[in-house]
Protein backbone atom coordinates (compact mmCIF):
# COMPACT_ATOMS: atom_id res chain seq x y z
CA UNK A 1 0.00 0.00 0.00
CA UNK A 2 2.39 2.18 -0.82
CA UNK A 3 0.60 5.05 -2.21
CA UNK A 4 -1.22 5.00 1.11
CA UNK A 5 1.94 5.78 3.02
CA UNK A 6 3.33 10.38 3.80
CA UNK A 7 6.09 10.82 1.59
CA UNK A 8 9.30 11.47 3.28
CA UNK A 9 11.95 14.09 2.33
CA UNK A 10 15.57 15.21 2.89
CA UNK A 11 16.64 18.15 2.11
CA UNK A 12 20.50 19.08 2.58
CA UNK A 13 20.32 22.88 3.33
CA UNK A 14 18.48 25.98 4.40
CA UNK A 15 19.36 26.96 0.81
CA UNK A 16 17.31 23.98 -1.14
CA UNK A 17 14.46 24.12 1.39
CA UNK A 18 12.43 26.03 -1.08
CA UNK A 19 12.09 22.92 -3.67
CA UNK A 20 9.87 21.05 -0.48
CA UNK A 21 6.31 21.28 0.07
CA UNK A 22 6.17 22.02 3.78
CA UNK A 23 2.88 23.65 4.54
CA UNK A 24 1.23 19.72 4.89
CA UNK A 25 4.46 18.39 6.61
CA UNK A 26 6.18 18.05 9.66
CA UNK A 27 9.40 19.61 9.27
CA UNK A 28 12.26 18.01 11.48
CA UNK A 29 15.12 21.06 12.10
CA UNK A 30 18.78 18.87 12.58
CA UNK A 31 21.38 20.76 13.82
CA UNK A 32 22.89 17.76 15.18
CA UNK A 33 26.55 19.96 16.05
CA UNK A 34 25.10 21.14 18.66
CA UNK A 35 21.59 23.41 18.47
CA UNK A 36 19.08 20.59 18.63
CA UNK A 37 21.17 18.21 20.37
CA UNK A 38 21.21 21.27 23.30
CA UNK A 39 17.35 21.81 22.95
CA UNK A 40 16.73 18.72 23.81
CA UNK A 41 19.06 18.01 26.55
CA UNK A 42 17.85 21.53 28.27
CA UNK A 43 13.87 20.52 27.58
CA UNK A 44 15.22 16.89 28.70
CA UNK A 45 17.00 18.39 32.25
CA UNK A 46 13.73 20.01 32.83
CA UNK A 47 13.51 23.88 31.13
CA UNK A 48 10.33 25.23 30.79
CA UNK A 49 10.85 25.70 27.11
CA UNK A 50 13.56 27.03 24.61
CA UNK A 51 12.86 29.89 22.50
CA UNK A 52 14.76 29.90 19.66
CA UNK A 53 15.68 33.17 17.87
CA UNK A 54 17.42 34.44 14.74
CA UNK A 55 19.58 37.14 16.16
CA UNK A 56 21.61 37.59 19.10
CA UNK A 57 19.99 41.34 19.61
CA UNK A 58 16.73 39.69 19.56
CA UNK A 59 17.78 37.40 22.33
CA UNK A 60 19.30 39.87 24.69
CA UNK A 61 16.28 41.75 24.43
CA UNK A 62 14.32 38.79 25.15
CA UNK A 63 16.11 37.21 27.47
CA UNK A 64 15.66 40.40 29.70
CA UNK A 65 11.94 40.89 29.18
CA UNK A 66 11.17 37.46 30.52
CA UNK A 67 14.47 36.90 33.11
CA UNK A 68 15.27 34.36 30.94
CA UNK A 69 19.05 32.08 30.25
CA UNK A 70 20.63 33.67 27.19
CA UNK A 71 22.61 31.30 25.09
CA UNK A 72 24.07 30.84 21.93
CA UNK A 73 26.71 30.98 18.73
CA UNK A 74 28.46 32.13 16.07
CA UNK A 75 30.63 30.49 14.58
CA UNK A 76 31.01 27.60 17.08
CA UNK A 77 31.69 29.84 20.19
CA UNK A 78 29.76 32.06 22.91
CA UNK A 79 28.44 34.98 20.90
CA UNK A 80 29.17 38.39 22.27
CA UNK A 81 26.60 39.58 24.63
CA UNK A 82 25.42 36.34 25.93
CA UNK A 83 25.53 34.28 29.26
CA UNK A 84 26.08 30.75 27.83
CA UNK A 85 26.89 28.81 24.45
CA UNK A 86 25.31 25.86 22.78
CA UNK A 87 27.19 22.78 24.29
CA UNK A 88 24.33 20.24 25.70
CA UNK A 89 26.69 20.14 28.89
CA UNK A 90 26.00 23.43 29.86
CA UNK A 91 22.24 22.70 31.03
CA UNK A 92 22.48 20.37 33.34
CA UNK A 93 19.19 19.71 35.42
CA UNK A 94 20.27 21.58 38.77
CA UNK A 95 21.25 24.54 36.62
CA UNK A 96 18.58 24.55 34.08
CA UNK A 97 15.01 23.27 35.69
CA UNK A 98 12.33 25.35 35.26
CA UNK A 99 13.67 28.08 33.56
CA UNK A 100 13.51 29.42 29.92
CA UNK A 101 16.12 29.60 27.70
CA UNK A 102 16.84 31.85 24.71
CA UNK A 103 18.59 30.14 22.17
CA UNK A 104 20.31 31.54 18.73
CA UNK A 105 22.34 29.62 16.60
CA UNK A 106 24.40 29.66 13.39
CA UNK A 107 22.55 27.02 11.49
CA UNK A 108 20.02 25.24 13.37
CA UNK A 109 17.85 28.41 14.33
CA UNK A 110 18.18 29.95 11.61
CA UNK A 111 16.53 26.55 9.71
CA UNK A 112 13.63 26.64 12.01
CA UNK A 113 12.54 30.22 11.30
CA UNK A 114 12.89 29.23 7.58
CA UNK A 115 10.82 26.75 7.85
CA UNK A 116 7.90 28.82 10.20
CA UNK A 117 7.77 31.48 7.69
CA UNK A 118 7.15 29.05 4.88
CA UNK A 119 4.11 27.71 6.71
CA UNK A 120 5.59 24.05 7.70
CA UNK A 121 2.25 22.31 9.11
CA UNK A 122 4.52 21.51 12.00
CA UNK A 123 8.22 21.82 13.54
CA UNK A 124 10.04 19.48 15.62
CA UNK A 125 13.77 18.96 16.82
CA UNK A 126 15.76 16.21 15.72
CA UNK A 127 19.67 15.08 17.02
CA UNK A 128 20.89 11.88 18.35
CA UNK A 129 19.84 12.34 22.21
CA UNK A 130 16.21 12.07 20.92
CA UNK A 131 16.43 9.46 17.95
CA UNK A 132 13.82 7.46 19.42
CA UNK A 133 11.01 10.27 19.95
CA UNK A 134 11.60 11.68 17.00
CA UNK A 135 11.20 8.26 15.17
CA UNK A 136 8.32 7.79 17.64
CA UNK A 137 6.37 10.95 16.61
CA UNK A 138 7.04 10.82 12.81
CA UNK A 139 5.70 7.20 13.05
CA UNK A 140 2.61 8.10 15.21
CA UNK A 141 1.12 11.69 13.18
CA UNK A 142 1.38 9.65 9.53
CA UNK A 143 1.96 13.10 7.89
CA UNK A 144 4.58 13.79 5.30
CA UNK A 145 7.97 14.72 6.47
CA UNK A 146 11.04 16.91 5.52
CA UNK A 147 13.75 16.43 7.40
CA UNK A 148 15.44 19.23 7.58
CA UNK A 149 19.31 19.56 7.90
CA UNK A 150 20.40 22.76 9.55
CA UNK A 151 23.86 22.29 7.04
CA UNK A 152 26.60 25.19 7.51
CA UNK A 153 26.14 28.24 6.54
CA UNK A 154 24.19 26.35 3.41
CA UNK A 155 26.91 24.02 3.12
CA UNK A 156 25.80 20.22 3.20
CA UNK A 157 27.12 18.35 6.54
CA UNK A 158 28.00 15.11 7.44
CA UNK A 159 26.31 15.02 11.23
CA UNK A 160 23.33 16.02 9.97
CA UNK A 161 22.35 14.00 6.86
CA UNK A 162 24.02 10.64 9.37
CA UNK A 163 20.91 11.55 11.83
CA UNK A 164 18.53 12.00 8.89
CA UNK A 165 19.95 8.37 7.72
CA UNK A 166 19.83 6.82 11.18
CA UNK A 167 16.06 8.31 11.39
CA UNK A 168 14.93 7.04 7.80
CA UNK A 169 16.55 3.29 8.93
CA UNK A 170 14.38 3.26 11.38
CA UNK A 171 11.22 4.21 10.08
CA UNK A 172 11.53 3.85 6.01
CA UNK A 173 9.01 1.33 5.86
CA UNK A 174 6.30 3.57 6.93
CA UNK A 175 7.16 6.09 4.32
CA UNK A 176 7.19 6.60 0.31
CA UNK A 177 10.60 7.82 -0.45
CA UNK A 178 11.43 8.91 -3.51
CA UNK A 179 14.20 11.08 -2.96
CA UNK A 180 18.09 10.23 -3.68
CA UNK A 181 19.24 12.53 -0.81
CA UNK A 182 17.48 9.77 1.86
CA UNK A 183 19.01 6.78 -0.14
CA UNK A 184 22.23 8.72 0.39
CA UNK A 185 21.85 9.70 3.91
CA UNK A 186 20.64 5.98 5.22
CA UNK A 187 23.56 4.67 3.44
CA UNK A 188 26.29 6.79 4.56
CA UNK A 189 24.47 6.34 8.07
CA UNK A 190 24.70 2.30 7.15
CA UNK A 191 28.36 2.88 6.52
CA UNK A 192 28.83 4.97 9.42
CA UNK A 193 26.90 2.63 12.01
CA UNK A 194 29.47 1.27 14.02
CA UNK A 195 31.38 3.59 14.98
CA UNK A 196 30.34 7.57 13.99
CA UNK A 197 32.32 9.55 15.58
CA UNK A 198 35.33 7.26 14.08
CA UNK A 199 33.74 8.08 10.83
CA UNK A 200 33.78 11.67 11.53
CA UNK A 201 37.08 11.59 12.17
CA UNK A 202 38.24 8.97 9.23
CA UNK A 203 36.18 11.38 7.21
CA UNK A 204 37.64 14.59 7.91
CA UNK A 205 34.49 16.10 8.57
CA UNK A 206 34.56 19.65 8.43
CA UNK A 207 32.56 20.71 11.65
CA UNK A 208 34.25 17.60 13.60
CA UNK A 209 37.61 19.86 12.88
CA UNK A 210 35.74 22.88 14.10
CA UNK A 211 34.79 21.73 17.30
CA UNK A 212 37.81 19.68 17.72
CA UNK A 213 40.13 22.66 17.27
CA UNK A 214 37.95 24.15 19.92
CA UNK A 215 38.57 21.03 22.48
CA UNK A 216 34.82 20.11 22.41
CA UNK A 217 35.11 15.91 21.83
CA UNK A 218 33.00 15.20 24.74
CA UNK A 219 30.51 17.26 23.35
CA UNK A 220 30.62 15.47 19.68
CA UNK A 221 30.44 11.95 21.42
CA UNK A 222 27.54 12.91 23.05
CA UNK A 223 26.11 14.43 20.18
CA UNK A 224 26.13 11.32 18.80
CA UNK A 225 25.17 8.64 21.12
CA UNK A 226 21.72 7.89 20.26
CA UNK A 227 18.81 8.60 23.47
CA UNK A 228 20.59 10.40 25.78
CA UNK A 229 17.87 12.91 26.15
CA UNK A 230 15.11 11.25 24.68
CA UNK A 231 12.16 13.92 24.89
CA UNK A 232 10.41 15.50 21.80
CA UNK A 233 10.85 19.22 20.99
CA UNK A 234 7.54 20.38 19.29
CA UNK A 235 7.21 24.29 18.35
CA UNK A 236 4.23 26.02 19.39
CA UNK A 237 3.58 29.40 19.64
CA UNK A 238 7.42 30.32 19.56
CA UNK A 239 8.28 28.01 21.63
CA UNK A 240 9.99 24.91 21.96
CA UNK A 241 8.06 22.74 24.44
CA UNK A 242 8.32 19.25 25.51
CA UNK A 243 5.30 17.11 23.58
CA UNK B 1 52.58 20.08 1.39
CA UNK B 2 48.58 20.43 2.20
CA UNK B 3 48.39 24.23 2.20
CA UNK B 4 50.18 24.55 -1.43
CA UNK B 5 47.82 22.13 -3.04
CA UNK B 6 44.76 23.71 -4.96
CA UNK B 7 41.51 23.08 -3.40
CA UNK B 8 38.37 21.20 -4.71
CA UNK B 9 34.97 21.72 -3.79
CA UNK B 10 31.54 19.20 -4.55
CA UNK B 11 28.44 21.32 -5.15
CA UNK B 12 25.34 19.00 -5.21
CA UNK B 13 23.06 21.54 -6.90
CA UNK B 14 23.21 24.34 -9.26
CA UNK B 15 20.90 26.22 -6.08
CA UNK B 16 24.31 25.90 -3.59
CA UNK B 17 26.49 26.98 -6.29
CA UNK B 18 26.45 30.41 -5.13
CA UNK B 19 28.39 29.13 -1.80
CA UNK B 20 31.41 28.29 -3.74
CA UNK B 21 34.09 30.73 -6.04
CA UNK B 22 34.12 30.16 -9.24
CA UNK B 23 35.78 32.68 -10.74
CA UNK B 24 39.66 30.98 -9.92
CA UNK B 25 38.35 27.81 -10.83
CA UNK B 26 38.16 24.78 -13.14
CA UNK B 27 34.12 23.86 -13.03
CA UNK B 28 33.15 20.70 -13.91
CA UNK B 29 29.45 20.28 -14.90
CA UNK B 30 28.40 16.41 -14.40
CA UNK B 31 25.23 15.44 -15.57
CA UNK B 32 25.90 12.09 -15.26
CA UNK B 33 22.25 10.57 -17.11
CA UNK B 34 22.56 11.99 -19.45
CA UNK B 35 23.41 15.29 -21.29
CA UNK B 36 27.48 15.24 -20.00
CA UNK B 37 27.93 12.00 -21.24
CA UNK B 38 26.11 12.54 -24.35
CA UNK B 39 28.14 15.49 -25.00
CA UNK B 40 31.88 13.58 -24.45
CA UNK B 41 30.35 10.70 -26.84
CA UNK B 42 28.93 13.15 -29.53
CA UNK B 43 32.65 14.69 -29.28
CA UNK B 44 34.40 11.47 -29.10
CA UNK B 45 32.66 10.53 -32.56
CA UNK B 46 34.07 13.12 -34.46
CA UNK B 47 31.34 15.95 -34.14
CA UNK B 48 32.92 19.29 -34.40
CA UNK B 49 31.49 20.68 -31.26
CA UNK B 50 28.45 20.92 -29.30
CA UNK B 51 26.58 24.22 -28.55
CA UNK B 52 24.86 24.17 -25.53
CA UNK B 53 21.86 26.16 -25.01
CA UNK B 54 19.54 27.25 -22.57
CA UNK B 55 16.15 27.00 -24.13
CA UNK B 56 14.44 25.32 -27.06
CA UNK B 57 13.34 28.23 -29.01
CA UNK B 58 17.24 28.98 -28.87
CA UNK B 59 18.04 25.69 -30.13
CA UNK B 60 15.82 26.00 -32.85
CA UNK B 61 16.63 29.16 -33.73
CA UNK B 62 20.68 28.78 -33.68
CA UNK B 63 19.78 24.66 -35.60
CA UNK B 64 18.73 26.65 -38.14
CA UNK B 65 21.31 29.47 -38.74
CA UNK B 66 24.26 27.02 -38.52
CA UNK B 67 22.55 24.04 -40.16
CA UNK B 68 23.40 22.02 -36.85
CA UNK B 69 21.58 19.35 -35.26
CA UNK B 70 18.93 20.00 -32.86
CA UNK B 71 18.98 18.10 -29.77
CA UNK B 72 17.62 17.77 -26.55
CA UNK B 73 15.17 16.51 -24.02
CA UNK B 74 13.01 18.26 -21.10
CA UNK B 75 11.92 16.06 -18.34
CA UNK B 76 13.95 13.16 -20.39
CA UNK B 77 12.08 13.05 -23.40
CA UNK B 78 12.98 14.36 -26.82
CA UNK B 79 11.73 18.18 -26.29
CA UNK B 80 9.27 19.39 -28.79
CA UNK B 81 10.22 21.17 -32.16
CA UNK B 82 14.11 19.21 -32.06
CA UNK B 83 15.16 16.97 -34.10
CA UNK B 84 16.87 14.29 -31.49
CA UNK B 85 17.47 13.73 -28.14
CA UNK B 86 19.90 13.20 -24.99
CA UNK B 87 20.77 9.96 -25.67
CA UNK B 88 24.66 9.13 -26.32
CA UNK B 89 23.33 6.04 -28.73
CA UNK B 90 21.75 8.58 -31.28
CA UNK B 91 25.12 9.83 -31.68
CA UNK B 92 27.12 7.56 -33.34
CA UNK B 93 30.38 8.47 -35.94
CA UNK B 94 29.01 8.28 -39.11
CA UNK B 95 26.07 10.45 -37.83
CA UNK B 96 27.46 13.21 -35.78
CA UNK B 97 31.47 13.18 -37.63
CA UNK B 98 32.03 16.86 -38.47
CA UNK B 99 28.30 18.26 -37.38
CA UNK B 100 27.62 20.65 -34.69
CA UNK B 101 24.96 19.85 -31.97
CA UNK B 102 23.00 21.96 -30.75
CA UNK B 103 21.95 20.63 -27.26
CA UNK B 104 19.56 22.15 -24.57
CA UNK B 105 18.83 20.05 -21.79
CA UNK B 106 16.66 19.86 -18.29
CA UNK B 107 19.56 20.64 -15.94
CA UNK B 108 23.34 19.83 -17.50
CA UNK B 109 23.17 22.77 -19.55
CA UNK B 110 21.30 25.24 -17.40
CA UNK B 111 24.29 24.38 -14.68
CA UNK B 112 27.06 25.08 -17.13
CA UNK B 113 25.36 28.50 -18.05
CA UNK B 114 24.93 29.56 -14.52
CA UNK B 115 28.84 28.82 -13.80
CA UNK B 116 29.55 30.81 -17.27
CA UNK B 117 27.38 33.80 -16.26
CA UNK B 118 29.19 33.35 -12.71
CA UNK B 119 32.59 33.82 -14.29
CA UNK B 120 34.30 30.36 -13.46
CA UNK B 121 37.72 30.53 -14.94
CA UNK B 122 37.14 26.90 -17.22
CA UNK B 123 34.22 25.29 -17.70
CA UNK B 124 34.54 21.16 -19.11
CA UNK B 125 32.32 18.49 -19.14
CA UNK B 126 31.96 15.22 -16.85
CA UNK B 127 30.87 11.87 -16.94
CA UNK B 128 31.76 8.16 -16.39
CA UNK B 129 32.84 7.72 -19.99
CA UNK B 130 35.02 10.15 -19.98
CA UNK B 131 35.94 9.92 -16.10
CA UNK B 132 39.64 9.71 -16.80
CA UNK B 133 40.53 12.43 -19.45
CA UNK B 134 38.75 14.79 -16.75
CA UNK B 135 40.65 13.08 -14.03
CA UNK B 136 43.86 13.60 -15.98
CA UNK B 137 42.60 17.17 -16.94
CA UNK B 138 42.33 18.65 -13.24
CA UNK B 139 45.59 17.42 -12.06
CA UNK B 140 47.55 18.78 -15.39
CA UNK B 141 46.20 22.46 -14.46
CA UNK B 142 46.43 22.68 -10.86
CA UNK B 143 43.69 24.93 -10.25
CA UNK B 144 41.01 24.65 -7.58
CA UNK B 145 38.31 22.36 -9.04
CA UNK B 146 34.34 23.06 -8.28
CA UNK B 147 33.04 19.42 -8.77
CA UNK B 148 29.24 20.54 -10.58
CA UNK B 149 26.78 18.31 -10.00
CA UNK B 150 23.76 18.94 -12.44
CA UNK B 151 20.86 17.49 -10.13
CA UNK B 152 17.18 17.11 -10.91
CA UNK B 153 15.99 20.72 -10.99
CA UNK B 154 18.14 21.45 -8.46
CA UNK B 155 17.36 18.11 -6.02
CA UNK B 156 20.22 16.44 -5.13
CA UNK B 157 21.32 13.01 -7.23
CA UNK B 158 22.91 10.06 -6.78
CA UNK B 159 24.54 9.47 -10.04
CA UNK B 160 25.99 12.95 -10.35
CA UNK B 161 27.48 12.01 -7.09
CA UNK B 162 28.83 9.24 -7.45
CA UNK B 163 30.48 10.54 -10.37
CA UNK B 164 31.92 13.69 -8.40
CA UNK B 165 33.20 10.68 -5.82
CA UNK B 166 34.99 8.77 -8.61
CA UNK B 167 37.23 11.39 -9.59
CA UNK B 168 37.76 12.08 -5.80
CA UNK B 169 38.70 8.52 -5.20
CA UNK B 170 41.06 8.95 -8.27
CA UNK B 171 42.78 12.52 -7.77
CA UNK B 172 42.46 13.26 -3.97
CA UNK B 173 45.94 13.41 -2.92
CA UNK B 174 46.71 16.53 -5.45
CA UNK B 175 44.13 18.63 -4.16
CA UNK B 176 43.05 20.18 -0.52
CA UNK B 177 39.89 18.93 -0.10
CA UNK B 178 37.61 20.48 3.42
CA UNK B 179 34.44 20.08 2.34
CA UNK B 180 31.55 17.58 3.61
CA UNK B 181 30.07 16.86 -0.40
CA UNK B 182 33.56 15.72 -1.04
CA UNK B 183 33.64 13.27 1.76
CA UNK B 184 30.02 11.75 1.07
CA UNK B 185 30.47 11.95 -2.47
CA UNK B 186 33.86 9.98 -2.60
CA UNK B 187 32.21 7.40 0.26
CA UNK B 188 29.44 6.46 -1.67
CA UNK B 189 31.18 5.82 -4.84
CA UNK B 190 33.39 3.39 -2.56
CA UNK B 191 30.22 2.05 -1.40
CA UNK B 192 29.03 1.50 -5.38
CA UNK B 193 32.11 0.67 -6.85
CA UNK B 194 31.59 -2.69 -7.83
CA UNK B 195 28.33 -2.36 -9.34
CA UNK B 196 27.43 1.58 -10.13
CA UNK B 197 24.18 -0.13 -12.01
CA UNK B 198 23.30 -2.70 -9.47
CA UNK B 199 23.64 0.36 -6.52
CA UNK B 200 21.38 2.28 -8.70
CA UNK B 201 18.66 -0.05 -9.30
CA UNK B 202 19.00 -1.20 -5.08
CA UNK B 203 19.25 2.10 -3.94
CA UNK B 204 15.67 3.34 -5.58
CA UNK B 205 18.02 6.38 -7.27
CA UNK B 206 14.88 8.85 -8.65
CA UNK B 207 16.44 8.93 -11.87
CA UNK B 208 17.33 5.44 -12.98
CA UNK B 209 13.46 4.70 -12.67
CA UNK B 210 12.64 7.79 -14.96
CA UNK B 211 14.81 6.48 -17.32
CA UNK B 212 14.51 3.00 -16.77
CA UNK B 213 10.73 3.78 -17.35
CA UNK B 214 11.38 5.19 -20.66
CA UNK B 215 13.22 1.72 -21.34
CA UNK B 216 16.83 3.24 -21.30
CA UNK B 217 18.61 0.94 -19.43
CA UNK B 218 21.25 0.43 -21.92
CA UNK B 219 21.67 3.80 -21.67
CA UNK B 220 22.13 4.38 -17.79
CA UNK B 221 24.95 0.96 -18.14
CA UNK B 222 26.41 3.17 -20.69
CA UNK B 223 26.46 6.62 -18.40
CA UNK B 224 27.84 4.72 -16.13
CA UNK B 225 30.57 3.09 -17.44
CA UNK B 226 33.95 4.45 -16.95
CA UNK B 227 35.83 5.47 -20.25
CA UNK B 228 33.87 5.17 -22.99
CA UNK B 229 34.41 7.84 -24.88
CA UNK B 230 37.56 9.21 -23.12
CA UNK B 231 37.96 12.94 -24.62
CA UNK B 232 37.97 16.08 -22.59
CA UNK B 233 34.81 18.92 -23.70
CA UNK B 234 36.38 22.21 -22.58
CA UNK B 235 34.08 25.11 -23.20
CA UNK B 236 35.30 28.30 -25.28
CA UNK B 237 33.79 31.04 -26.67
CA UNK B 238 29.95 29.44 -26.71
CA UNK B 239 31.39 25.97 -27.96
CA UNK B 240 32.55 23.09 -26.36
CA UNK B 241 35.20 21.60 -27.97
CA UNK B 242 38.02 18.47 -27.75
CA UNK B 243 40.52 19.78 -25.73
Amino acid sequence: MELNKPTLYTCFSPALLDLYTVNDAVVVIIDVLRATSTITTALYNGAKCVIPVDSVARCIELGKQIDGITAGERDGKIAEGLSYGNSPFEYPREFVQGKTLVLTTTNGTKLLHMALERGAKEIITGSFPNLSAVCDYLVEKKLPVILGCAAWKDRVNMEDMLFAGAVINRIKENFSINCDSSQVAETMYQTAIDDLFGFMQQKGASHYHRLMGFGLEKDIRYCLEADGANVLPLYQEGKLIVY
